[in-house]
């Protein structure tokens, strides 16, 4: 287990930085070295990116190539992080491509704390695998004792954060054990988009589920959560290298859909960014809030735990 | 297990039936059946009715009293059940207070099949308790054999009904089983209201809540979700014979907020009533949409039960 932290602060202002893909991980830091600044100025005193920030989506295809991308951790983007984190005196959450070894790779959350540390990692426990998504080929799943490590909130001057990624914002079961580890607030890091071959309202009715799956998250949970996802529509490398029969299959591209936003203890949006288009989203958050909401909601109080046992079966039959 | 049931069709027409609490049983019997004889007449086979449907929401006092509007199950509410469904050919989902032992009570809900059969019962397994909402004083918990039972869906004509009550809808882990057990479909026979001491922006954002948390279900585990709650204000007993400090104490009574709701397999709203007053809401689900869409959002296929153990704990400390 992490120590406490020390003193939770009533408010945190917050910054979620929502942007296209950028043509190579100096650009990216260049942008980022901006908008880290203009935060800092405004107050912000937790920055999160985007899943795998320092480039294009690389999943949409299987390409052996691309696990060059994959890095260390800690490695050169934690260092560049710690400096900007030093800087400008914020904890900052970011997404890479970590390689831990030869042939073993993680997509994996880091946490930056003010002091240029690397306060944490978080390796992505879920992993999805669909058609212009590729991830189970590219990103080995994030580690399990058994019982919720793989699922640890990380520990940071400005609160405990349960950092997951992407997919992992389908499973309440994710939410849950973090919050059971005593997370402060939950932070997911995201990369999701439409694939164009769909009409509008399959668009409208996937683009309401992220949204409320996530502030469910944060009702059930009464914890705070913050939301980053990419924007910008991004080609597929090629149509033609994976053997793809469905009908559903992304021809040409993910359309990221943005839509990053940051819920309070009750679900409620404080603050959403557009679809399209980079966007810096700033929001301040009440940590204390929490403890108020669950005593006249205490959902941990009620939970029947001498009757969950079957939540680790993969089905009952 | 039940057993698998044996012809799933694509669409089912539901209702649910959303009403203020009526005097006494007979007056509630004599609604209701005026109301299913509608509802089978527009083609309705799965009628689901509110919780506690027989009479006012008895819980706003501790009163020694109130227990004796409790009964068997079976006895006569479900005979009574029993005979609607029979006489319309149509399922029904109703919310009994059981009598199962001398002093041993449940909020119990019922499932009648078309033929009057009862097809089983399900005991509200999360018992809330605060101030208005006195269930602990009244309801047993459900029992559980340690895994999943309990959260047990129950076999009828028309799929396998996945019957949650109330303050289990705050539960994901409630959802989970029924649909790791197999149910088609979600049920909640409710009775939430505001404390009008609260003010309309935290009015809104707990019905909000409200909504978006068992929308949540639907799309955590594709199924289609159906909601039927209370409308109308309820008077409480009295302000005086329970010695509560909290501020938040309803002083005078519950405004129940209605707003029944059917969602679909992506969380989408298919019909939804009114904050007030009583209405029969009807619509149409397609049982068949769970397999289509969980093939592409696979949530069941990833998930991580090797690091689930910890659920079973009540805090990770």
């Amino acid at each position: 287990m992490t120590s406490p932290t020390p003193t939770l602060q009533a408010e945190l202002n917050v910054a979620l930085l929502q942007h296209t893909a950028k043509a190579s991980t100096a650009e990216f830091f260049q942008f980022l070295e901006h908008e880290v600044a203009k935060c800092a100025q405004a107050g912000s005193q937790l920055i999160v990116l985007q899943e795998l920030h320092n480039g294009p989506y690389f999943c949409q295809t299987e390409d052996l190539s691309q696990f060059d991308r994959a890095e260390p951790i800690p490695g050169p983007s934690t260092e560049l992080l710690g400096k900007l984190a030093n800087k400008h005196q914020v904890v900052i959450v970011g997404s890479l491509f970590e390689k831990r070894a030869p042939g073993l790779y993680h997509n994996c959350a880091v946490v930056l704390e003010k002091d240029g540390s690397l306060a944490g990692t978080y390796r992505k426990m879920h992993i999805p695998d669909d058609p212009g998504f590729y991830e189970k080929f590219y990103f080995t799943p994030g580690d399990s004792d058994g019982t919720y490590k793989g699922f640890e909130p990380i520990s940071t001057s400005v609160g405990k954060l349960g950092v997951l990624v992407c997919w992992d914002q389908w499973y309440p079961e994710a939410a849950r054990l973090m919050t059971l580890a005593g997370a402060d607030l939950l932070i997911y890091p995201t990369a999701i988009g439409w694939d164009l071959n769909d009409d509008e309202s399959e668009q409208k009715r996937q683009l309401d589920a992220w949204v409320t799956i996530q502030r469910s998250h944060a009702i059930a949970n009464n914890l705070p959560v913050l939301s980053c996802n990419r924007s910008g529509f991004e080609q597929s490398p090629s149509d033609n290298d994976h053997n793809d029969n469905t009908s559903n299959r992304a021809e040409s591209g993910i359309q990221f859909w943005g839509n990053s936003f940051v819920a309070g203890q009750q679900g409620e949006l404080l603050a959403q960014a557009e679809t399209n288009g980079e966007q810096t989203l700033l929001a301040t958050i009440n940590l204390t809030k929490t403890e108020q909401t669950r005593r006249i909601w205490p959902y941990l109080r009620d939970r029947r735990i001498d009757a969950y046992d079957a939540l680790t079966k993969r089905y009952i039959d």
